[in-house]
């Protein structure tokens, strides 16, 4: 096997055509190997294997930086820097990455996992090397998709001609959904703007077959094919910018690619190369699905059947939900940043198309628009996970908060996301949203509550968030309702209490279970409104409580814990009481299993009992 | 005054060209006389004065909905809808918000205050329109700087052309500062295409002069303008995003707007209408120096000479400081998000031009370009306002705090701005700041204490964060230094402490001196690091204390105050003492003085004290 030779990015500069042709073969069939085993990315990272080779064979990392935007499309970089041996462990626990991570290879200049940084990064490199004269070169790979996002011309608008910065435009006509919107659109006019394809190649041929004319007469020809183009395509976007513009290009093509890349390398100036590409390339259930084979759990490699969870999930019932809602109540509508499917809106999308809005990967946007057609009378409902509301907190804050709009967030994958890890955990919103005047934040724990909570909010007056984890629902069948929270006892004369939210309730009920096996009541709360909590009903509930375990899956600062603690001293009612937080104290969790991260956060069930057990000056 | 007899939009639609000119005339005289007062924006309201006027006579406000992009250019709206009689009480207590408001008035469509965000609001109400059957039209003011940040791409990449949406861009070639990046470049010269103006002029009256041809014609030869345009311009932009594009236009000039405006209007699509403007026009000094009368605190009108605070600002110290810093130190770089006179900057920008980035009012690329210098040993300082930080939460943690890059952000404007009101109070970021895992955030309440911290953050290894107020230091000199806090004890034998942060700690000493002259000694304790807090230091010295007001200029949830609260309350050290908060609690407060605010908010220094001898039992 080729690929067992490659070490280090130099090994693929030796390789001949032929043996490129093959190594990205065996590249394909490692990729498909491994996602269909651990889950991943697919068809984002077979669509980009040549002009991976390619980038490697024309650019000396880690002198020259690679970014690669949202690192979907990081794994064949991964398998030809050094990591081959240990891709096996990708996005297992102490294992290789899903996305591109400084601390794990010199080759990866810039940690990536939310969209549309690249360019950013990349810009401030190649400013770094512009003052400091190092003439490395910069190169960021960015996926049209992201080009939906604002931070990709925020950062445009700020590249410097001076600057060895090249920005490859890997345009396969999808986002994470099929792309939307009028840059969508653009590209695919150019993609398929077949003349001026032939007009370009014709000419670049034509210089090439004239002996040793070389580089500067293929750059003449570039200036006279600019006529060309003008007349072709009659604008150019990049060129706006004040960029070069080198493409499109078919992104199949290793020995195109590389000349163009070295081309665009020559002019030493920044750049845009344009590679058209075939997402799921070689993989015929990826070509045929690229949306469903963009991010996935694992697969059978000869059927092409994605392994699914049997089990129905928040966002499949949240889908479901809005649906009936949206039938009796004309007012509502969805907003979507580019997740259709992963949010549970796609049966929305189909049978209320006109009220479903596709934004791209917008979340700033979203929100704001989503204030926008609350002030005429409509229930915007915007569908995002957890940490990508992180985008659009100034507009939940600016935009919805301070004019009191009555616009709903649902907050998916809030709490740990397993295995893709530290960019993607929903770790943060109990903080940051709960901060931020007139919302009401709700955190279900089972889909009755997910019906009430979305029903009080459809009913409010201002925004509401409504936060709930990646899975499925907790068992609280027979917990006790109270305005605002749950409760149950398991054991009778409760003096100790485990206070938590959402899917931690599971694990606080296995821990009262522990802790009851060593004859030590324990009363479990879960709260379904974090914010404005229900302090004086949780106050009262917690009477007779001596030790309260508040056991949280997000981050402890300016968390749930932390604000009944105090809201409790502040009146008084602790001085009696022991209250211990349990939650993710000042760190980024990394990538493993869900039981795995809360093995190592001290959140499994025996870590929460062995808490509330020492405040008894007990041990387990 | 004809300005005396204007009620509503309608006594506008009957003026003659020559009372138009009059009127505004005597808007301009308004405006200036009240800001000269008041402080305000002045060179981006004079600039707007025909431009608004046009537009109230071509559109029908309410029912037509206008947003103006942050609002600075809004008192022209707000002089003719209504508000000329209060128009004395802008941005004072209780009276005219600088900004527009949706409770102020019916013809405020949509809050603004922090910027891009007018495309997008526009967009979710024109969709609202199109949803409804509302034959409304939405229109968008957008200065060109706006255009430096994402989300009016976001934005532009979602209009939809079976919309009524129209949006005037204003190009002054100034956003905050002189504008920068590759987007300003592309007006300017479609600004100064001298020959395109002519032709497009030219075209225009040849037809307009044809009698009984109308309309029709005029559209028949906008078709012909694109024609000559492409080959004029090559190239455009807005027409890349699918919009149609009419101008530019010049921004004084009544008659040609409003037939520009109306031609849009007549389209119905979504469309750019591009407007020619001058920042200060009819006030000599504005025109002059349109960036220093961008927000002025007063002027005298005679001489232009602005009121300045005559004591030293953190801006202003900060500013010397980074210069002495860099002096010594290549590594540092200075990034600012289109504010180097705000945030100091302006004398750093001259003497290291090479290491001094503006790069436009795009906080999250600032942040990102941020990160990138960081990965090749640069030492970037961001200096921003505390309220636009809230734009960058997402790639200070995803991008700086994840992969813990050695950058520095200096938070301007941190708590109460006063007169600039909700949209712009910076008491968000000790609780959005602190949640963040790695970052070491501080709050100097003196210039000693910056010129430490700020040392400190040379020398760090991760992200660091410090805050500090528009305006002067407290008087710590004879402040007990500690590791991360300061303190002193006003009497002796003291048993109560007011814990606080920045500058409220004037208002602290003030507290406990007025708790002093009723026989209470105070321990009055200034934290200077808030993350992470120095909990165990801070509870050793409120070891012997019984009762402590924690004084917060800040969001309660999420706060300082919490954080310290719960320490305590977990450590069990609060079982004999009372710990009260107070901070902002849920609400967002509105412009004023800050004296009159902190009244308000119950945080004046008679205000902590009361609390304070509460806890006692006593009434001040």
């Amino acid at each position: 096997m080729l690929l067992e030779k490659i070490n280090s990015p130099s090994d693929v500069k030796s390789l001949t055509l032929d043996e490129l042709n093959t190594l990205s073969t065996e590249i394909r069939q490692e990729i498909i190997s491994t996602v269909s085993k651990n889950g991943g990315h697919l068809a984002a990272n077979l669509c980009v294997v040549e002009l991976t080779i390619a980038l490697h064979r024309v650019f000396d990392t880690p002198k020259d930086k690679i970014i690669f935007d949202v690192g979907h499309q990081s794994y064949v970089h991964k398998l030809l820097t050094g990591r081959r041996d240990n891709f096996s462990s990708l996005r297992k626990f102490q294992g290789i990455s899903g996305f591109p991570k400084r601390d794990e290879s010199e080759h990866d200049a810039f940690g990536v996992g939310h969209s549309s940084t690249s360019i950013s990064a990349a810009a401030g490199i190649a400013a770094a090397n512009l003052l400091s004269g190092n003439d490395a070169y910069t190169i960021a790979v960015v996926g049209d998709g992201a080009f939906t996002g604002g931070m990709i011309y925020e950062a445009l608008n700020n590249c410097s001609d001076k600057e060895k910065l090249i920005i490859v435009l890997n345009d396969n006509d999808m986002s994470i959904s099929p792309n939307v919107g009028a840059m969508s659109n653009y590209f695919s006019k150019v993609r398929s703007s077949a003349k001026y394809f032939r007009i370009k190649n014709g000419t670049k041929r034509f210089f090439e077959h004239i002996p040793l004319v070389g580089n500067g007469m293929i750059k003449l020809a570039r200036n006279a094919k600019n006529g060309f183009k003008r007349i072709a395509m009659s604008q150019n976007f990049f060129e706006q910018f004040g960029l070069n513009y080198y493409g499109p290009v078919k992104g199949d093509d290793i020995t195109h690619l590389e000349r163009l890349l070295t081309e665009a390398k020559d002019d030493k100036k920044c750049s845009v190369v344009h590679v058209c590409t075939t997402k799921g390339k070689g993989y015929a259930p990826a070509e045929e699905h690229p949306d469903i084979f963009l991010g996935v759990s694992g697969f059978d490699i000869e059927s092409g059947k994605i392994k699914c969870g049997s089990k129905e999930s928040f966002s499949d019932r949240f889908g479901k939900m809005i649906c009936d809602f949206a039938e009796k109540d004309e007012r509502i509508v969805a907003i979507t940043a580019a997740m259709p499917d992963g949010t549970g809106l796609s049966e929305f999308s189909k049978r209320f198309n006109n009220r479903f809005f596709d934004v791209g990967i917008a979340e700033e946007h979203a929100m704001t628009f989503a204030c926008g057609l609350a002030t005429e009378g409509y229930i915007p409902v915007f569908a995002v996970y957890s940490t990508f509301m992180q985008r659009a907190f100034d507009q939940l804050l600016h935009d919805a908060a301070l004019q009191n709009l009555h616009v709903i967030v649902m907050l998916d994958r809030a709490g740990l996301v397993a295995n893709d890890g530290a960019t993607h955990h929903g770790i943060f919103d109990s903080a940051f949203i709960s901060e931020i005047p007139n919302v009401t934040f709700y955190s279900p724990n089972s889909f009755d509550s997910l019906y009430e909570c979305f029903d009080k909010a459809i009913k409010a007056n201002g925004p509401v968030v409504i936060r709930y984890p990646k899975g499925c629902e907790c068992d609280v069948n027979n917990f006790n309702k109270c305005d605002g929270f749950e409760y149950l006892d398991i054991g009778e004369n409760v003096k100790n209490a485990i206070v938590t939210y959402g899917r931690l309730t599971d694990n606080a009920i296995e821990s009262a279970q522990i802790c009851k096996e060593q004859n030590h009541s324990v009363r479990v709360i879960s709260i379904t409104r974090l914010s404005p909590l229900p302090i004086d009903e949780l106050i009262d509930k917690l009477n007779d409580i001596e030790n309260i375990v508040f056991a949280e899956e997000g981050i402890k600062n300016g968390g749930v814990g932390q604000r009944l603690c105090s809201a409790m001293a502040e009146k008084g009612v602790l001085k009696n009481k022991n209250f211990k937080i349990k939650a993710i104290d000042n760190i980024f969790p990394q990538h493993g299993s869900n039981d795995e991260l809360l093995d190592l956060l001290s959140l499994s069930p025996t870590d929460i009992a062995k808490e509330l057990l020492e405040s008894e000056g007990k041990t387990l």
